[in-house]
């Protein structure tokens, strides 16, 4: 058996605040592959790649940390061959932060049957419909092939509606698992976070949040949100939740990628958050723009010779017009879905830098407030202050 | 009417042959958007986008002059559009010098259904089946809103099968057609190729020679071609056919794209050429390489770190494995597409650009026939001094 991580060794991910207004928190996040300024959006990688965007440009449009899902590469193409390249970093090229989930979000959304133990998860592969079990000491050794600064514990996270009692006995669980995911794990050069269960009930989060911390990872993340609950019960539960956890390591929101989310989870204390939405969107055919989303199809852009967002410092808004683009969206280019890609991450990415300059200078919930209120045409809630 | 360009007057694009070896010729291609080394493989935009690659990218794989089909086009977004957006220079970004093809090799390919006559060509288009026609006036009066450096006439492309019949009249027609086009054509900023026709039949081959090159165009294509013919009729009839051009004009062949027969037609005597091969290769996961095409998609691949081309000087054997292109082509990433496509296109440019030193060095014929040999395993026929 291993022994457990001295506490005594500085953790190889850790975080450094340098402002705060409010709750919100500006900082940086020190990583084996870099520092990130936070707040910070994490673009996915799903299979290894962030939907037609290069590493190049991942680096030109300020991607700090980029993710990949662990679910998916260990089928393809398979932790083995990603490790014998040397990591995701030697596979894929990307030599800034990484992190990889632990494949749970995967395994528990999209197998139509899985059977969950105490000893771990049994279910199908989406691929081929073959046998698999990812148990704790599973997906950690599985994130350890991967390599990734960050690796995330196995937990389950159930339904928006799923009972008090199924959410009681399921955060106990998750939390006897990331016991299991800390002591499998042994890389020095990774960083294991944990995850905060209890669905939308007050004390179940309580109760989940003093567990996890009690194992003393050198991160946490708040899970079992945005997984079909009202917005106004996923900020309720994350504004009870976020500013009981220790203020002194990072905090990861997962699954938000909204551009009034971002602000909304900031304000209540999230240094780190992903979602697949900037990209999905944007193979839709969707950008994002000052004024809200757009959508490329749309008639009136075919003779709109303008950039998609006046205000955006990305190659697609310097280099392409509208009008081009909803060309290339209409005939489904994938020079249309790359670019329109890399102009919606960079746009959450900037609005992330921003967000950062508004704490540091203590004024981040009136600006947040005000950029919302012309992203939605006034239609929104506002960004409180924690 | 329209006054036919006085012959005094300098034509927008041009050639200066600054070395020969036998029949090959290295030069430079002068056009309003610069000027292009030859011999050039000319990459295919089909709807104003090379398929997944930028104009960044463009310039750094060292593309020169890029294609744009003008049946796609004229449908999809509408000439009008890309004229209001300054031509396609202004609609996609492309500063370099551009091409546009007639229309005609679409509607005759593509349409199920066409009726050719002296005044033009009616068909269905493939977007919608709308009923259109194509007549010289309007495929020069389209090309003219395109605003390519380099429009092409009106011309029919018979199959390889016609009969010399078919051939000889349509030869005709398309010569009167020819001389519509010169008549319509008034912008001083864009050249008017011609193209030779006439089937496999030496005799028809020179009498349409004659007949276009007595209009006096800036340029002559070889068309007709590489549709179905062997590979070994097609050389002989362009070998008849290349050293007859006008020797200080530019020489283009439609529609060759694969290493070997890029020599081939090199040294027949071709400027420019172009096609869609090294692009759609890439869409199917296909790699060139100086040893050969290579599918990605080859379970061999999956565990070679490696890049694709050990020689080659673009990004993607720079910074990408052979393991990682084979993973993305399998998933059917939109990055694996880019990235190989990316290759291919560099790999045809870097080919001709070798060509030409050993032009220039006077040692061609020898190189392309150690070149073709090391490519196909020396199971090709070889490249021979015309």
């Amino acid at each position: 058996m291993k022994t457990p991580a001295q506490p005594t060794v500085e953790p190889p991910v850790g975080i450094s605040i340098e402002g705060r207004d409010g709750e919100a928190r500006a900082g940086t996040l020190r990583t084996p592959h870099g520092s990130v300024p936070t707040p910070t959006f994490m673009p996915v990688g799903t299979k290894g790649t962030v939907k037609g965007l290069d590493r190049g440009e991942l680096r030109e449009i300020g991607a700090g940390v980029v993710l990949g899902n662990t679910y998916h590469l260990y089928f393809r193409p398979g932790a083995q061959i990603v490790r014998e390249a040397g990591g995701l970093h030697g596979f894929t090229g990307w030599d800034g932060p990484m992190l990889t989930d632990s494949g749970g979000y995967q395994v528990f959304s999209l197998a139509k049957t899985r059977e969950i133990g105490e000893r771990g998860v049994r279910f199908a592969s989406v691929y081929d419909g073959s046998k698999h079990e990812f148990t704790p000491e599973r997906a950690t050794r599985v994130q350890e092939d991967l390599g990734a600064d960050i690796a995330m514990v196995l937990d389950e996270c159930p339904p928006a509606n799923a009972s008090r009692e199924y959410h009681a006995a399921s955060l106990e669980r998750t939390a006897r698992w990331a016991e299991r995911c800390r002591e499998t794990h042994g890389r020095s050069d990774q960083a294991l976070f944990g995850i905060v269960q209890g669905g939308l009930f007050p004390d179940l989060r309580k109760r989940s949040l003093r567990l996890t911390t009690e194992l003393d990872f050198p991160g946490y993340a708040v899970g079992g949100l945005s997984v079909g609950e009202s917005r106004e019960e996923m900020l309720g539960t994350l504004g009870l939740t976020a500013p009981l956890l220790p203020p002194e390591k990072p905090r990861y929101f997962m699954g938000i990628g909204d551009p009034v989310g971002i602000l909304e989870v900031i304000g209540l204390g999230v240094d780190m958050f992903d979602c697949v939405l900037p990209t999905r969107l944007a193979r839709h055919g969707s950008a994002l723009t000052v004024n809200g989303r757009v959508n490329l199809r749309n008639a009136r852009f075919r003779r709109d010779f303008g950039p998609i967002d006046e205000e955006c410092d990305c190659r697609t808004c310097a280099g392409y017009s509208r009008a081009y683009l909803a060309h290339l969206v209409r005939e489904d280019e994938l020079l249309g879905h790359r670019l329109v890609t890399l102009h919606n991450v960079r746009f959450v990415t900037k609005l992330c830098e921003e967000a950062r300059r508004h704490i540091l200078d203590r004024d981040f919930y009136g600006w947040a407030g005000w950029w919302t209120e012309r992203y939605t045409g006034g239609s929104a809630g506002k960004v409180e202050k924690g």
